[in-house]
């Protein structure tokens, strides 16, 4: 069974969108990307650190679901980092309201030695140089290293970034992170930009307005399905990498074309996480809810489009 | 051959972007609309009104484009609508500079004869009191009406926008004007309402984003083609509806299968429309390059999911 090894935060949430209020729950990236990877057919590990606070009932749901934790440090005297924001209407704001980074300062992550030779290494939102040292603790080049970062980091750490993009083969970020990374104003000046940054592929993500995916060449447009309500959309890029990474590690084909699939896979599963507070659907998705989206989505673009060019004025042959 | 005729503005724009200043040039929706169905094999007609300050080599620009100008009123003694806008690097955003009316104000279309049995009618942004009464004056029910419409009549003449709705197929808007006039958070919430008021299909257009196309039943998803560089989108949304009638009104079926292909053609004319000022790059296009632009939008979302499930976790079937 291939391998997918997750780099990324465990945390605490408190989440408030105008439907309601979620209380502390699971959050942080490494949870939703492993939640969204375990339904595929791969053993999918986690490198974490959490407080002596984190619950005995996380643990105990990511084994029920598959999710390898043997590389979660626990410090006992320590807090789990803690996020909480606000939405409004408008999804595509949100506000933070506290975010105590707490155990999650001091991780500097040492991979276990069986997680030294993952078919896929995914790097979730974190410190570049947490980034780059997992990287540099691998035993040989994983197949993929698909990594995610956010604003913070292009302001505050543009060239440690700059250093580990030249590292791995997927940037995943969204609209705006690229227009501020490249300094470009189109999305495809962007990425024409980033690509030449060292990633072999870029996918921005565009939240409710779909994904695209870009090689040097080639320009792949996934569409978002609409959903008649968006209720919470924290974790949805992260359950989008994992989604993607499940479905690339399962396969095993890392050829644009079937990354575009991979695209699909991380689309699918982030119109599931938006539709509940934090992981709550992403925890009990069935086969066929999943295979049902999958179809709803190749509907969702398919068209068929005439050959005959005999729908145009003859007249206006120049 | 089959009719369309569109009822819309005809203008002078003064655009100024951060790639320069158009000076004083042809505009109006149904300038765009016009152009860009006159590439197909079909007969365009147009309803407007312009002042002595039209210039001969406009006429003649129709003219030569095999677009009939029979419809449009010349009052010699007054001045054609005249629109200055402004552009940031961020082409989502214009500003507004000059509106000066002029003729526009009186606008009081009588349709021609020959023009009051046509296979599709476009009704372009106008007031809804104008477009209510060039429905009425139609001999028949044409076979598809498509009206567009702006935030402007939705704030100002929302009962009288209501009453014309209902009298409508194609309704076109963009995102922010489909939540102002449905009162919803989300597009495909917006969309239940919207078509609740009267149209058969509703078509929200996203700019950069693509377009959502929605009846009672169904959903499709429309690219907009990545381009390196947006260089003026006044324009954009009104060749969208000119490249979606003409497509429809040349291949005369109206079913929804076929409104994809129509809002696929849209999307094509429209991503010729920003590359250049104005109508410049309208009027001008060569048949290889439409056909060539079709056939980028279909690679563009093209994907082919593998319909085997033994990607997923076995141990996983709830």
């Amino acid at each position: 069974m291939r391998q997918l090894v997750i780099v990324g935060s465990l945390a605490y949430d408190d989440i408030e969108t105008p439907r309601g209020s979620s209380g502390r729950m699971l959050g942080g990236a490494a949870a939703y990307s492993a939640l969204a990877a375990s339904y595929f057919d791969l053993s999918v590990n986690v490198i974490s650190i959490v407080g002596g606070d984190f619950r005995k009932e996380f643990f105990d749901l990511f084994t029920n679901q598959n999710v390898d934790i043997s590389g979660v440090e626990v410090h006992p005297d320590e807090k789990t980092f803690f996020w909480a924001g606000k939405y409004y209407e408008d999804m595509n704001r949100r506000q933070t309201l506290i975010t105590d980074l707490n155990v999650l300062e001091k991780f500097d992550p040492e991979a276990p030695e069986a997680y030294r030779e993952p078919e896929i290494l995914l790097l979730a939102n974190l410190s570049p140089l947490v980034q780059y040292k997992v990287i540099k603790q691998m035993k040989r080049r994983p197949k993929l290293i698909v990594l995610d970062t956010m604003d913070f980091w292009i302001m505050t750490m543009l060239e440690e970034l700059m250093q580990v993009l030249k590292e791995i083969d997927v940037l995943t970020i969204n609209d705006q992170e690229a227009y501020m990374l490249s300094g470009k104003h189109t999305i495809r000046a962007a990425a024409e930009e980033i690509l030449g940054m060292g990633p072999k592929y870029l996918i921005i993500k565009k939240g409710e307005h779909g994904a695209l995916l870009f090689s040097k060449e080639k320009i792949f447009f996934a569409p978002a399905l609409p959903l008649l309500e968006i209720f919470d959309p924290t974790g949805a890029g992260d359950t989008f990498a994992g989604g993607l990474c499940g479905y690339m590690a399962t396969t095993g084909d890392y050829s644009f074309e079937n990354l575009k699939n991979g695209v699909i896979a991380g689309s699918v599963f982030a119109s599931f996480t938006v539709e509940r507070f934090g992981t709550e659907r992403l925890v009990s998705l069935r086969q066929e809810e999943i295979i049902q989206r999958i179809d709803d989505f190749i509907e969702l673009v398919k068209f068929d489009f005439p050959k005959s060019q005999h729908i145009f004025n003859k007249n206006k042959e120049l």
